[in-house]
Parts: structure tokens; C-alpha cells; sequence
């Protein structure tokens, strides 16, 4: 027995992988479940498993109370919805948008969605398409709380974690920025490092086992500097930022002697410089954080 | 009963934090412990707790048959041993020199041992100073096969893993610059994540559970993407570098439209763009390393 009654139907809009993970998660769940993609034919397996292959994006619109739209970006996801047919057949419905982008075009869709009507929430999926169905996945949400707790049920059916981080619209795609920012730069560091460690006769595989050690001792670092950072206490006991300045610059020293470019660690570095030279040498390195925050102009 | 007899023997040269750990967790293990610093008094403690503060760092040394040094940087561990006096008084004796540099200086300071009948063994230390005589603590070494096997129970009262990497003696210290090149890269992406997250009305608290969860996820995806780059072969199937040069693209402009200085992911966005440029955009993330690794002149 599926844990959702005839009456839950869903809307998946875009069949890329992500799309497709979704669409097979409310299926699973027993969820009627409509589908559309720009491209034809993605929709294949989904409708062998069950699912309702809609021929235009408005019929598929129109199909369900709930809209699930996760394509590449905000351009694609508006070049489907704001549609004048599009919007007329959401009107007085729910969008859920989970495409990654910026807040500012999270805001925007949320203007234009009152303006036609819509009801609009704006998500973030953190983790991989693979995990979704399963315990593992992560969604963030914002907009309308009523919204949301109207719609959480369905949302449920993909899986994981949902949490919902507030009414305003663009706070779910802060999260995903901000998170993205630590994933994406410490991936460049990982490359990086391995080819620093390539040039010096170390391989990839002799390397991961300490590099895993390294992001296994992160978690409670973060957490420590978080606090640093909302109380404005930034104790530099035991490691100052000249400490790191210093690993950094030897860093930096022993890419460039091999011809490995260092830009990433330059500029990191340059953060580093700047906060010394502001006279903050012994606070921890995390005091960067408050030397990019901008100020307000007095 | 300590698990050291009365030969046991060892000198700490340098009693900064992490050097006043070492010679702790030597004389909690029962070892005979001598200890010397450049500035005075910083023996006290120590004393108190049964170590012998030498007067002289070559009346140090020729305390024991291994000594260990951990300072600052190079520079300032050669203004110790290679005094006139201190390299007479270690000939025949044994050198660790667990001080983080490059690859190059461990190298040089081996060529300068050898020359003086020096024993030399170089090491990093890659985790704090609270952890040192813990099971926490993580030691890497490189040198002599016959010393380090030699001296090994002695540097087990250290505490932790003790690892030799092989006997060319700038592999610790290439470690250690591959591993510190990780973790403050991935410091510098928190800490801007954190301005960003700030500007955007998040706090360091509400980013660092989410934080803690990339955190989480990358050692799994490290030791993925070290066979891929072992091998040559970069599946960038469901994540192509395309897709995180987009996602970069989001957080720089993020980041610049609230004034927020994002050079770090702007050069790291550059390495991703290049690889596309040469023609490998469905390829992962990772090919980056493949990218950076100089190519030997024809």
C-alpha cells in the first residue's frame, strides 16, 4: 500500500537526471505523477513505471495542484513557465521551484508569481540526484509557511530532509550559494593538491586516505568558527592567521617551483595578508569572514 | 609502571605549544626528557614535571641519542642545529625535524645532515597540539628505513599514527603541503561562504549545521575522485565540470553584488572554464588536477 491516496498528484517539470530522480520518487511513493520535458522522449521510462506523459507544459500544469519544476537554471525555468498558457494554467495552483540559481532570481519568480496568482515556493536539493527517494537526500525550502505545510506531505514522498528556513523567498538559494561556495572551493583545493602532490611523486590514491582525514576533522571546525564569527570573539589561541599565512605562502612556493599555477591559494593568501595588516595577526584565520563583509557607508 | 626503561632518552628542541606537547607526552610515557628553547623560562612546566632544561641546545642534544625539533619554520630550526657547536654535538646522533616547510628544505637539510654524520629523519605533524599523546595525533614520516624503524617506539610515546611514507625525506613534507593546500582552501571557501551567508540575513549558526554536512560528504568523494585521477579516466557522468562552473558562476555573482570580494572562486571558476575551453566540459570536476599538472617540455 503506497502511502498516498488517489488524490495526491504531482507535476514534474524538467527530465534531466535530478527531474527524473523526483519524478521516480513521487512514483514510488504511489503519487499520480505527471510528466513534461522540453526535449521529447525523456519521459519514456517514468510512463512505463506509471507516470502521465504530458504533451505541453500548460496540460501538464494543469494536471495537479502541486508543480515541481528542477531544470538548469532560472533562464530555463522561466523560458517554461512564464509562458502566457503556462502561468494562466497555474493560477491559483502551487509551483515548487528546486532549479539551483541565484536569490535574487528566487525573489523575482516570487514577484511574478504573486502577480499571476501563483502560489510559489523556492527550494534548494543538496544533495545527489542518487539520493533522492532515499534517507540521505537534503532539501531546503523557503517561502509561505502555509504553503509549505500545505504541500510538505507530498514533498515528503521524495525522500530525506526538508527543512524550511523561513518566508522569505530567497533563503533557501542563500543556503545553496553559501554551501556551494565551501563544497566547490575545497574541490579546487582537493585538485590542486593532488596535482601538487603529482609534481612531488605522491599519487591520488596514496594521498586520499590523509585528504579524507582532513575532511572528517572539518565538521567541528566549522562549528567552532561559526560561533566565532556571529559572537565577533575571534581567539587566534594556538593557531593564528600568521600561522596559516605562512603554511599558505609554502603552499604557494611549492606549487609555482613545479609550474603549478596557485591562483586559488594567492588570492586566499592575499585574504590572510589583509587581515594581518589590519592588526588582527593573532586572531584565527576565520576573522576573514568579517574582513569580507562589506560595511555599511556612513 | 612506564613502558620506557631508564635508557630512554630524548630531547625536544623549541617549546612552543606544539613543542611543549611533544616533550609532555615524552615524559608522560616515562621517557628521560631534555628540553631546550630560544627564549627562556618557557621550561617551567616542564621542569616541574621531571624534564632537564639544558642550558645550551648542544648540551641538549648531546643529552640524548634522538632529538626532536619543531619550530617556527626552517630558518629558524637551522639558526639552532647548524650551529657550529650543535651539529659537533648531534654527529652520530639522531635528528627529527618535525618543523613544517617544503619538500625542498627537508631535502637540503638532509644533504647538510649527511655532510655532519647527522641521523636525519623529517616528519609533519597534521593535526593540533591538544591532540599530541592522543590516539588523535597524526605523524607522517619520511627518511631512512633503518632510523625510522630504530627510534620508532620512542616517537610511539607521541601517542596517535605514526606513518613512514618511504625513504626519499621530502614525502612527509610533500604530504603535509598536498593536506595543509586542502584544509585552507576549504577554510578560505567557509569563511567567505560565511560573509555571503551573512549578507544574504543567514547567521554562522544557521549556515554551520548544513556546513558540517559537505563537510561530511567529502571524504567519499575525495577517495572517488583519486582513482579517477590515477587513472586518467574523468566520468563526469550526472556532474559534469559544466555544471559546477555554472554553480561558480552563481557564487561570484552573489558575492560581488553584495560587495563581497570573491577572488578565490573566480580563480577556481578559472581553472573549471579552461578545461571546458580545452574541449572536456562532460568530463568531472576533478580534471581539474589533469589541468594544472605541467607537462614535461618536448
Amino acid at each position: 500500500m503506497s502511502r498516498h491516496t488517489q488524490q495526491s498528484a504531482v507535476t514534474v517539470l524538467g527530465l534531466g537526471p535530478m527531474g527524473r530522480a523526483l519524478a521516480g520518487a513521487f512514483l514510488d511513493a504511489g503519487v499520480r505523477t505527471t510528466v513534461w520535458n522540453r526535449t521529447p522522449g525523456r519521459d519514456r521510462e517514468l510512463a512505463e513505471r506509471g507516470a502521465y506523459g504530458a504533451p505541453t507544459p500548460e496540460a501538464a500544469v494543469a494536471a495537479s495542484e502541486l508543480t515541481v519544476i528542477c531544470v538548469v537554471n532560472y533562464d530555463a525555468a522561466d523560458a517554461v513557465v512564464r509562458r502566457d498558457a503556462v502561468a494562466d494554467a497555474l493560477r491559483g495552483r502551487t509551483l515548487v521551484n528546486l532549479t539551483a540559481d541565484t536569490p535574487d532570481r528566487a525573489r523575482s519568480t516570487a514577484t511574478w508569481a504573486a502577480e499571476h496568482g501563483i502560489g510559489y515556493l523556492d527550494g534548494a536539493i543538496m544533495t545527489p540526484a542518487t539520493t533522492i527517494g532515499t534517507p540521505a537526500a537534503v532539501f531546503l525550502h523557503s517561502g509561505p509557511e502555509e504553503l509549505y505545510r500545505r504541500h510538505r506531505p507530498l514533498l515528503d514522498a521524495l525522500g530525506g530532509t526538508h527543512t524550511h528556513l523561513g518566508e522569505e523567498i530567497g533563503r533557501a538559494a542563500a543556503y545553496d550559494i553559501a554551501l556551494l561556495d565551501v563544497f566547490w572551493t575545497a574541490m579546487a583545493g582537493y585538485a590542486h593538491a593532488l596535482a601538487v602532490a603529482r609534481a612531488e611523486g605522491v599519487t591520488a590514491r596514496e594521498l586520499a586516505p590523509f585528504a579524507k582525514g582532513i575532511g572528517a576533522i572539518l565538521p567541528p571546525i566549522f562549528e567552532e568558527a561559526a560561533a566565532e564569527v556571529d559572537s565577533g570573539g575571534f581567539s587566534g589561541e594556538g593557531n593564528p592567521i600568521t600561522s596559516a599565512a605562512s603554511s599558505m605562502a609554502h603552499i604557494v612556493h611549492t606549487s609555482e617551483a613545479h609550474g603549478i599555477d596557485a591562483s586559488v591559494m594567492r588570492a586566499a593568501e592575499g585574504w590572510a595578508r589583509r587581515v594581518i595588516a589590519q592588526g588582527h595577526g593573532a586572531d584565527g584565520f576565520i576573522r576573514i569572514t568579517e574582513l569580507l563583509t562589506p560595511r555599511a557607508h556612513g
